[in-house]
């Protein structure tokens, strides 16, 4: 069963989920880095018609020709090797004198996002884009309701180097029971901001960007693509919402579709720009509780994963990057989208 | 030339090195992964009588027969491609209302930890780790003059997915004029600690180990190599003094013979059990100024890469750990080392 233990040094929580283990030597080299689940052999648990391979059906949006069962447009199901269950207890207990931990309480969905094995998002539809957001929206309100999760991250990995084997596109959720440290101390700083300044940082870094032009990417009526001015890595890409919302949960059914336009042109760009890369997108959100502050905007964030982060970073938290934003943004704004 | 910007969501520092980059289009997929630099073609940089390829050297250990220059045993040079230098100023700049820049001061050596290419460290002698971890210290505690470095941090990138391409063993360090704010966190979080109950958070972790006995690896009289409570990833081990000490750079003469045999105890065992896998190495340690302060204890942290970090980690912070540390430690315990 998974469980959660708490890191004492950096105080957060690690997450342990020995069930989807190998055994000890298991880990050496011939197993390839990468891979969330097994290697994948024989057919796609994720292509229509292999409905069975997974666990049971959460949620699907299906087409409503009669007698076209196997018809989904997009389909969420449990993780096969969940990090987190719904079934575990979230209370804390100690362990000798300084150690806790609790029971891997959560939830972890897999969104199907297409039945198109090959069709990455840069190339889907803005219809099965909006869809997909859509879903993602509604799993994530739906999940909020049960009151142990305080936290949900949702996120895509794309390509081997994101860390998933499985090519048949999908974004997946996990609903944590605490405030992982790192969104603690953004929410933190955001909020020290506000109670200085009286104004949202994430409003005043947009305002900021969009006066200085030139690491704007792309934007539309309601939404805004850049590459922020500290990046972390090369060709790191936010959008953010014009207006001030602290919640993803909070989009108006009206805005999730200029949503989808902004996020599909700019992983074209991407996708022609870089070739198709692998990349990790997340949404950043607040934390229940939070919804209504004045603090902080949900936002999208897309991480290529171009480089491998080596001792320096992993030691000291600290990102070196090899190119300037403004560099990526001009590069990106030249790009066409494909078809 | 290198410099940072803050990152106002964070309170973090960024590091950007564009002198060590690619043109945009470069960053495609033919661009593998883990080269901190261009793919290794040619003569070994760190080899013996290859000693014209790296900059003006800053320290070497030389064995003292007459007559043989080049009979080297470690050896200090510039890093090619610095991510920092001493030259720049890193008095900040504000840029627009809220975003600040500096100049990228700091310092950037690459320390070459053996004339033989292909000797691992892990099967190297005791008495030339010993030489290596002293010669690590001197250029600690000579960089540590410069009042300007506030931060250093040791490191060791072993393999292509640990993020580096050159295969002559080889370790780093890097100045930094600000203290990462991972290091501020663990720190504040050691000094709340300190401040409650009156004793070193690390120093009773280590207690509260020793007394668990589970996730102790292997020990010596100075010395603890253990997998943590909550490890972040499968192998994660630390190596800890069994007395009081903040920085690396107080460790006496004499205690580090010791620390040379327990890691390459540690090493070994870890050679064996996953076959050489690619691991960092961080030696983590005070910053300026705390040298002497009662609530950290310095130690070696070596992270094995065998698991991708995916969105979910990058998105929160959080680890997903796939092995207990205990199933590790007995497993590492178990371990031969090789001769």
């Amino acid at each position: 069963m998974p469980l959660l233990r708490f890191d004492v040094t950096s105080s957060d929580w690690v997450i342990f989920a020995p069930e989807r283990a190998r055994r000890p030597h298991e880990f050496r080299r011939t197993f390839c880095p990468g891979q969330e689940t097994a290697p994948q052999a024989g057919p796609c648990p994720f292509c229509p018609g292999n409905e069975w391979m997974t666990g049971k059906e959460i949620y699907a949006v299906r087409d409503n020709s009669p007698g076209q069962a196997a018809s989904w447009r997009v389909r969420v199901v449990p993780n096969k090797f969940p990090a987190l269950r719904i079934e575990e207890d979230p209370r804390r207990i100690e362990e000798g004198r300084i150690f806790y931990w609790m029971g891997g309480c959560g939830a972890h969905e897999v969104i199907i996002e297409t039945p198109q094995h090959d069709v990455p998002l840069a190339r889907q539809s803005v219809q099965q884009i909006e869809l997909v957001l859509q879903t993602l929206q509604l799993r994530f309100n739906d999940l909020m309701r049960d009151a142990r999760f305080q936290q949900i991250v949702i996120f895509k990995n794309h390509g081997e180097r994101a860390g998933t084997s499985l090519r048949h596109p999908h974004w997946q959720l996990i609903a944590t029971p605490v405030v992982p440290r790192l969104l603690r101390l953004k929410h933190q700083v955001a909020t020290d901001y506000f109670d200085q300044t009286g104004r949202c940082l994430y409003c005043d870094l947009l305002d900021e960007e969009l006066e200085a032009g030139q690491r704007i990417i792309a934007n539309n009526d309601a939404y805004v693509a850049l590459a922020p001015y500290a990046s972390h890595v090369p060709f790191e890409i936010w959008i953010l919402p014009r207006y001030h919302q602290a919640s993803f949960g909070s989009v108006e059914p009206e805005r999730l579709r200029p949503l989808a336009e902004l996020l599909k042109v700019v992983l074209g760009k991407l996708y022609t720009a870089l070739e198709d890369p692998d990349f990790n997108l997340t949404i950043n959100t607040v934390p229940r509780g939070d919804e209504w502050k004045p603090y902080f905007l949900w936002h999208i964030q897309i991480i290529p994963r171009l480089m491998m982060p080596a001792g320096f970073e992993l030691g000291s938290g600290m990102s070196i990057n090899l190119m300037l934003p403004e560099q990526a943004a001009a590069y990106l704004r030249d790009q066409e989208i494909p078809q």
